[in-house]
C-alpha cells in the first residue's frame, strides 16, 4: 500500500495539501446502518479547528465537512463514505520565504529528498492539516463505538514540564480546560507557560493520554496486529509524536516481575485484574481493563526564533518563521489521538469477528 | 491480514508454537541473488538462543534452521523462504500445573477469551520462542542492508535501574558483555543486579536501544506508513514492549522548539543536522542521521513468587512459576529489536524505489 | 481491505453513488514528477461519457474532474491525487418506481441482503458510473505507461453476434467507429443490430479486447499476484464482465501441446516467441509479446421489456425500465477495460522493480 | 504484498519448489475450534497425487503432509497452521538437459528475466507442485464451509474437444470416472483421446467446471473486491488456465438482455430465481443460486514431441521433454480448482460478518 491507507476492515484513505484546493478522507467498510451527518463530523473537527483555543494559529478556517457519498436518507449504506473540507483560508505569498530553505524540525528537506520536490505552501502533504481526514474517521468511528458502549477519550496529560494529576477525567472535566487538561490547577499554569513561550517567540511540546474504557476482552490479532502494536503505529504516525507508552510504559523496565504483574481475582463472579500496570493490553489482546496511552508530542518546530539552515542550492542561511503558527499543537492534536485510537480499535474489533468457528457458524445459521 | 504476517514487500509470516513440533517463518519478497545458507541465520539465531547468558532459561535447544526453499545453488532465487526450526526440548509436563490458571502478566487469559481455548504449553503462540522466525528475517534482511552498506546495531540501554553511559559503540563493544550491554562498568553491576533478582526468585526488564548507520535520506512513506510508525509497530509487536521512542523519545514534551529543532548545515558539500535529537527521522521519513530508537522491555511475568490468581473454571488461586525461565529478556530480546528494525527498514526502503517518475524510466529504460 | 481499493504500489480506492452528491477516485502512489492535469484526465472521460455513442444513456452529464490534490505546479508531488466529478444530472424521480422492487440482472437484491438497505436511486454504488474513478485512475496511469514506451488499446470485438475481424488496430481505426470497432464493415452490421434491439426494447453484449504492446519481460510476481491473476480481477472487478480470456483463452481447452505452445527463435539477437498463443503471459508473468486480453459484456439489465420481480417485501410483481438506460455499455466500457488493465501494469511494474538484489543496490549506490 | 500469499482473512502463503527440500502452506487466521488432523489434508491431497490417475506424471510421491502448527488436542487454535510436504522423489538429473535451455510454454524464460536466473529443477517454483499447498489450505476451508452447510465441487467438464453433458453431478458420479469426469460415457471417449494423445507424444488440454450450493446471499464486497473478482483471480493463478467463466460466460455476450436477466420470483416464502444465467453472482455479490464457475486449462507443455527453441546464452535449439509428465493436467487440477474457490469463499465469508451495524453490536453484546 501507498502509505496514505490504514485499517484492514475500517479502511480511512487521507489526501490533500494545506494549501491545496481541499482536503478529505473516504473511508471505506463502514458497517451500513449508522446514522451519520456532517454534524456528527463537526463536532469532532471542531476540537482541532484553528482558533479553538488562545494558543493555536491564527488560520481561520471553518472546516466545514462535505459528505459526498456513503450516506443515504441519514443512513451510512456499507460504501465508502468520502468527506470533503475545502480550504479557504489558503493565502501563499504567507509561505514565500521558505520555498527554498528547509526549515529545521520539519519534513522539507525530507520531502524533497525523496520525490525530487515538493509543495512548498504550509507544508503540503506533511501539514497538521492532513489530520483533519483522520478526525473525520475518527468521529465515524467514534459513534460505532458508542453503540457498542466503548467510550474512547483523550486529554492534555502535560505541556512542557507542568503534568495534570488524576486519572478517571470525566469528558467535562476535559472540556472545562481550554488546552484539554483535565486538572484545572495544572491547566491554569499550563497557559501561563505557553504565553511565557509565545514572549519567547518559542514553541512547547506535551504529552496527550488517552483511556479507552468497556472494551471487550480479546481484542487484537497475534503475533504482528497486536493492538498495542497497532496503536503504536497509529500514534506514532501522527506528525510529531516521538514516542508512545501503554500503561506504566517507560516505568517497567525499572520495576521487578512481581511489582509489574497483575494479579487476577473474581469480582461480580468475573474475572479482574487485581492492578492495571499492563494498561489493558495482555500478550497484544485487550485484557478487560481500562486501555491507557500516552503519546509524546514534540515542540512546534515553526519558531520565530531565528534558526540556522540551509537552502536547497546548497547554501547556508537563517530562518524565522512569522506567521500562523501554534506555539504549542497538543490541545489541537487531543482529538487527533482519540480519533487514531477510535480507528484501530474498530479495525480491531471488526477483525476479531471471525476468530471462533462457533462464532461464524452462529452469524450464518441464524 | 490474519495477523501473522508484517511487510508489504520483504513480507514476514511467523507460525509455530513453543511446544508445537516445530516454530518458522516464511519470507516472501527476498530479491535474488543474495547469498544464503543456514550459517548466515544460524549467526543471529545463537544470540537469542537460551542459555547464551545466564540469566536466560535453562532450555537447551540448539536452535538448528533448516532452509526449506528459496534458494538454489547458494543463492535466492526471488521465491518465498521458508524456515524451519524443530522444537526438540519440549517437556510438556513442566507446563501441566498451568494448564488451568491464568498466569498473571501472560497472554493465557486474553488467548483463552478470543479463541475459546489455548495451548497453554509454554504459552504457545505468544512464548517468546515466536520471536526465532523474526531473528530468521532479521538476519536475511541484514544481509541486504550490509550490501547497501546500511548497518543496524542494538544493544542492552539498561537493566533495571542500571543504565548504560555512552554512545557509539561498536559492535565489538556489544559483545564483549554477556547481556549485550556496551558499557562494561554498568554491564558488571547490572549482572548483580540481575542475581539478586534471581535470589529474590524475582525479574527484571530493562531497555533496549538500536542505532541505524548510513541510511538513505527519504525512506518511509506519508502519512501512515512513516519510517517511525512502522517501527513503533514492529518494536511494540514484540512481546513485553510497553514503549517505544525516537530520538529524545519522552524528553521531547518539555523541551521548547529551539532547543528540539536540529538546525540544518553544510558540510563536505552536503546538507548535515548539527544535532540529532530527532533520531534520524523527520516528517516520518529518513532524514540522514542516525536513526535511534529505544524500547523499554517489562520483567518478565514468569517468577517463583507466589502470585494471586484465578482459573479459567472462575476460581481464585494461586501460582508459583517454576520452570525453565528467563529472570530478564533482555539479552536474548537484543537480536528481535534488531531484526525487526532490519526488515521494516528494507521493506521502506523496497517501498521508495518507485516514489519518483524518473527513477522508474531509468530502471526500464535501460 | 475494505472492497473499495485496488492495487498495491499505484492504489486506486474509487467512491460515489449514482445519485450522491459526486463521484470520484484516490489514487495513492503515483509517483512524483508527473506532469498531469484536468485535461488529461478528460481525454479518457470523455470516451465514457454518455452520450458519445448514440447507443448510450441520454443522461447529459459534462464530468468534469476537479484534481483536489497531489498535483503542485502542474507536477504530480508524489502524494495522493484525489480527483471528484459533482453529479449534476441526478434526477431522483426517474427511480422512484423502483424503490422497492428487485431489477432482474442487476444488484438491488443482492445489495439489500448484505447491507440491509440500499440507495436505490439509479443503482448506488453499484451504477456503471463508479468506473468514473477507475477511468480516472487509467488516464494517470497511462500517461505513467506511456513514459515508459507502453501502449495499451482497447476495442470492441463483438457485438451480440457481430465479430470485428483482423488484429493489430491502430487508434485511428478503433476512434473511427462510433462504437471503437475497428473493423469499420462490422461496426456498421453492429449498429444495425443494436437498432433492432432499442426497436425491441431489448438490450446487447459484447467482447472489449485489449492489447497491451512494448511490455518489459518478468512483470507478475508469483504465485498469486501473477500479471495474468491480477488482470482477470481487475477486468472481473467491472460490472456485466462474465468471462476473462487470456491469449487463445478458452480456445486452449481443444488443442494439443504441440499447438498451442509457442516456439522461441532468435530475432535480432533477441528471444522471441514464433507465436502468441499464450497471449503474452507465461507463467504469470510478460513474456516479452503483446499481451492479449478479452472480456465478456453480459447485456445490460435494464430494459424496457416487462420483466417478472418479486417486491423487498415479497410480493412477485411485473418490472418495465425505462429511463436513461444504454441499449449496450460495450463502447463506453472499452476505456474502463483500457483503464483498468494501464492500473493494473503500472501496480506489478513498480512491484517488479526489488525482484533483484542487483537492482536494489544499483538504485541505491549511484 | 509480495506475491505467495492469497486471502485478506483466511490467509495462505504457499512456499517451495519441485525439487527442493520441502514444500508447503502457511494458513493464517483459521477459526479457532475446528477438527483437524492430517487425514483431513490427505484427502484433499490424495486427488491431486501424482499417478491417481493413468494420465498422470509416474513421480511417486507419497506427498505425506506434516501439521507443524496451529492445532492443539486436535482442535484448530487460532494461530498460523503450517503444513509441510517432503519432496521425496527428486532426481535432479531427470532435468539436467534443460537446465539452459527455455522450454516453450513455460515458465523458464519469464522466470530467468525477472530475478536473473532460476531453479531449472523441474520447473521449480512455477511446478505444479506448488499446488499442494494450495490443496492443503483448500482442505481446511472446505471442512469449515461444510459446518456452515455450504458444498463446493468440481470435475471434469472437458478433455480436448470431448465434453461433458449434464449437470447437478453428486461427488459419486464425479469420483466414479478416473478423470472426475462424471458423464461417464464422454469420460470414457476422454481416455481414448488422452491414449491417443500419449501415442504422439502429445498433450491435451480441458475444462473444469465447480459449482457452489447453499452459499448465503450477499457474500462479495464491492467494487473491487467482488466474489467473481477474486474468483476470477483465484482460478486464473492456477498456472495453465487461460479463462474464466461464470455463470453463462462467454456465451452473454451474444444474448439479448431478456435472455440474459433472470427473473425472481417468490417460492417457499422466499426469493428466488427463475433461471441462473448469472451463475450465481449479481452485482459481485452470490445471489443464492448455485454458483457456477469454468476454468478453462492449456494442454501441458512438456511434450516428447521436438519444438524450436533457445538456449539462455541466446542460441536457437530444439528440446523433447522426456520424463515424468503428465499428458493432461485437468484431472489433477479438478481439486486444486476446487480448493481455490473455497479458500476465496470463506475468505469473503469472514470479510462479511462486518458489513452491518447491527451485526456487529449483536456479536458484542450477547
Amino acid at each position: 500500500m501507498a502509505g496514505s491507507s490504514f485499517g484492514n476492515h475500517f479502511t480511512i484513505t487521507t489526501w490533500g495539501e494545506s494549501h491545496g484546493k481541499a482536503i478529505g478522507v473516504v473511508v471505506d467498510g463502514v458497517p451500513a446502518g449508522l446514522s451519520l451527518s456532517e454534524e456528527d463530523l463537526c463536532i469532532f473537527l471542531k476540537r482541532r479547528r484553528p482558533g479553538s483555543n488562545p494558543y493555536g494559529t491564527k488560520r481561520n478556517e471553518a472546516d466545514m465537512p462535505e459528505i459526498l457519498s456513503g450516506v443515504f436518507e441519514g443512513k451510512t449504506t456499507g460504501t465508502p463514505i468520502s468527506v470533503m473540507i475545502r480550504n479557504t483560508s489558503q493565502i501563499s505569498r504567507d509561505y514565500s520565504n521558505i520555498a527554498n530553505v528547509y526549515r529545521p524540525g520539519h519534513a522539507d528537506y525530507t520531502f524533497e529528498q525523496k520525490f525530487g520536490f515538493r509543495d512548498y505552501r504550509g507544508g503540503g502533504r506533511s501539514s497538521g492539516r492532513e489530520t483533519i481526514g483522520r478526525v473525520v474517521a475518527g468521529a465515524i468511528a467514534s459513534k460505532i463505538l458508542a453503540s457498542l458502549n466503548i467510550s474512547v477519550m483523550a486529554y492534555t496529560r502535560a505541556i512542557g514540564p507542568i503534568v495534570a494529576e488524576g486519572t478517571h477525567f470525566s469528558q467535562k472535566d476535559i472540556f472545562s480546560s481550554p488546552i484539554y487538561m483535565p486538572d484545572l490547577a495544572a491547566s491554569a499554569k499550563a497557559e501561563e507557560y505557553l504565553t511565557a513561550c509565545m514572549k519567547e517567540t518559542d514553541s512547547a511540546g506535551g504529552i496527550i493520554e488517552c483511556v479507552v474504557e468497556h472494551m471487550p476482552v480479546g481484542i487484537g490479532e497475534p503475533v504482528f496486529d497486536k493492538l498495542d502494536a497497532q496503536l503504536a503505529k497509529a500514534l506514532m504516525s501522527i506528525g510529531a509524536v516521538k514516542a508512545v507508552e501503554v500503561g506504566d510504559g517507560v516505568l517497567v523496565s525499572q520495576k521487578k516481575g512481581s511489582e509489574n504483574n497483575d494479579p487476577f481475582h473474581i469480582e461480580d463472579g468475573k474475572v479482574q485484574k487485581s492492578s492495571n500496570h499492563s494498561g489493558g493490553i495482555l500478550g497484544g489482546m485487550s485484557d478487560g481493563s481500562e486501555i491507557i496511552l500516552r503519546a509524546h508530542v514534540k515542540p512546534t518546530p515553526s519558531i520565530a526564533k531565528s534558526q540556522n539552515t540551509v537552502t536547497n542550492a546548497g547554501e547556508e542561511t537563517t530562518i524565522s518563521i512569522h506567521g500562523r503558527h501554534d506555539p504549542v499543537i497538543v490541545p489541537r492534536a487531543v482529538v487527533v489521538v482519540e480519533s487514531m485510537v477510535c480507528v484501530t480499535i474498530l479495525d480491531l474489533l471488526m477483525e476479531n469477528m471471525s476468530s471462533k468457528l462457533a462464532s461464524i457458524i452462529d452469524f450464518y445459521q441464524k
